[in-house]
């Protein structure tokens, strides 16, 4: 990766007023992150949070990178997987932070995938009552979906997400030749979110996807980048008429009531986000079906375009019962009613106040 | 306390655009607490977070007024003292929110003195990424301070606050008849703090301390009534024109730098909040004399000011070196520079950029 390549092929705009930031993308460009965090912040000192696969890849690059803008750089490493993004992890890191000399000019580099975007972006939101911090996505997931927005936070062993923040960062730097390195698996699992975009948002994006499976799948770079560029851009007008979740950003849990009760039941550990999105999505969208809120045969042609991208489509057998408590706890909860996002037809949902007995109704349901 | 004498005495906005709220002020006004919250938050249930003394005599009364304004009510207690704010005692309270059912219009209501607003603002900051709260100030310190102006956190063993979130209450409901039953020794520190909004902003209001500091330790209501809404007016403008801290508002740090210090290397323990701020203001007046940053006699004036309301103001004699160690993990460091509040005269203070040895020379400086 030269600096000579280091070409930025799309740029997004998140504009949220003073918070506003852009989102950088293109194939070859970690090395020239440096100068992106300098002019997005103007910080001298960053700390790069990254997980040991990622970092035995990249944090060399991006040290170099930040090294060579002229900043001060200290790294952290956390165990992979959901189970890191906890209340203990914090606690250790914010020690850490205070040995570093970390201050309010200080600037966290997030450089993983979703789980260390949320893990940091948290950490940045509470350190020293608010520092700065940089997105620097490495999955597909974190690239289309997680990264942009500021949703960052924690698990409790209660449940997923219920303690956290909006925090935006200050740029988000997707260099899409990180994808090469991943596996399949989780190419599939970031596919999930793409399709989330296009079933809520964008019909012709969701034909493109029914297209192009074959080629995305196998990360070819044209159709790649113009395909992740669109989802950012859902993503980013959404979070613009919505920053804070009161109505509309809604949409975009999509798929993920039902997909974190499945993460929730399976320990987090078997399963991936992506994936159980993709098993939530199929649920949600028959559900809209049956209960006559969208056309017959969109919850199969959601199926299929899942199956295209190798992902799960039926929820795991858990006990009912099991299911309803984890829906009665999860943190869309108001009244009693969870705002469960529904199907109107591909490239359109709604927000429905359902009981998790509506949700999951019985077999007789 | 019958309703019939609930009046509010004086509200003072605090403007902040979609974040503004109001500080209401008076004898007797608790019992209408409920309505206020209803009509700030809209909300149909609110957890009240207490320490023992205070819940002993106020958690009853103000539970009835919430749950006769129509909301559901649960309650939490913590240990009383600044070691109570820590991520632990967070923990285990996100625990309890959820076991509460608390959801996003849930409000929180911290009944107590500065600990527990911090406390209970950071939990209502980061539950479900921020849900509401209300300040329901049962000490002098906090109704005319803490209370006000969104800075919640908690403490990690290498300092005070290094955590945290600016997180606004939807409303600061003060009842000036719960200073009765503060003990003496806290009447003095809660006046400590209105020294400093006099000392940093208002040589009037500091002149008017000097005249009624009887009275006022008297707690006698007319002067007591004014001089706080006066203190709170100080708070809120600064908060208005500097919400985050970037600067104006640094200048209600004065006393705050080294009184921090003095908490740190005492172990928070012997010494009240405003007992430090008090030692540190007076510092910090000498200090600035000797600079030649503010006339000769400015330092003695605050100093017999204090005194008036029997405060402590000399530091205690740690090593000079402990002190400097203290101060360079403050964080209020910026590239190995504090951010001093200096005095410039009786009612004007201005930032500068110290060296910690600047701050505390040695014995030739």
């Amino acid at each position: 990766m030269s600096a000579a390549r280091a070409r930025v092929r799309r740029r997004i705009s998140v504009d949220l007023g003073e918070r506003s930031y852009q989102v950088s993308l293109g194939p070859g460009i970690l090395p020239s992150l440096g100068r992106a965090v300098v002019r997005a912040t103007g910080a001298s000192h960053a700390v790069i949070l990254t997980v040991p696969g990622v970092g035995r890849r990249y944090a060399a690059a991006t040290g170099r990178s930040l090294r060579e803008a002229g900043m001060k750089v200290h790294r952290l490493q956390v165990p992979d997987g959901d189970a890191t993004k906890n209340l203990d992890q914090i606690a250790e890191l914010y020690g850490e932070l205070v040995r570093f000399g970390a201050d309010r000019k200080s600037v966290l580099v997030a450089l993983g995938g979703g789980m260390v975007g949320d893990l940091t972006g948290f950490l940045a939101a509470t350190y020293l009552r608010g520092i700065s911090f940089v997105q620097v996505p490495t999955t597909l997931l974190a690239m289309v979906d997680s990264s942009i927005g500021g949703k960052v936070g924690v698990n409790l062993p209660q449940g997923k997400n219920l303690v956290g923040a909006f925090h935006q960062p200050r740029a988000v730097w997707a260099d899409t030749e990180l994808l090469r390195s991943l596996p399949r698996r989780e190419r599939s699992a970031g596919f999930a979110e793409v399709i989330k975009a296009a079933a809520i948002w964008d019909e012709k994006l969701f034909a493109r996807l029914e297209r192009e499976a074959q080629a995305l799948m196998d990360l070819e770079p044209g159709p790649l980048i113009s395909v992740i560029a669109r989802a950012c851009e859902i993503k980013a007008e959404v979070v613009r008429r919505d920053e804070r979740e009161s109505g509309l950003r809604m949409l975009l849990n999509f798929g993920h009531t039902v997909g974190h009760a499945v993460e929730t039941l399976s320990g987090y550990a078997s399963i991936l986000h992506g994936e159980a999105v993709a098993m939530g999505m199929v649920y949600a969208a028959r559900r809209s079906e049956s209960l006559g809120l969208c056309p017959v045969g969109s919850a199969e042609r959601l199926e299929a375009l899942c199956e295209r991208f190798e992902l799960p489509t039926e929820v795991p057998d858990f006990d009912r019962r099991a299911y309803l408590d984890v829906l009665r706890v999860d943190k869309k909860i108001q009244s009693s009613r969870i705002q469960y996002i529904v199907l109107r037809g591909i490239g359109s949902a709604e927000a429905r106040p359902l009981r998790a007995g509506e949700i999951m109704p019985g077999k007789r349901g």
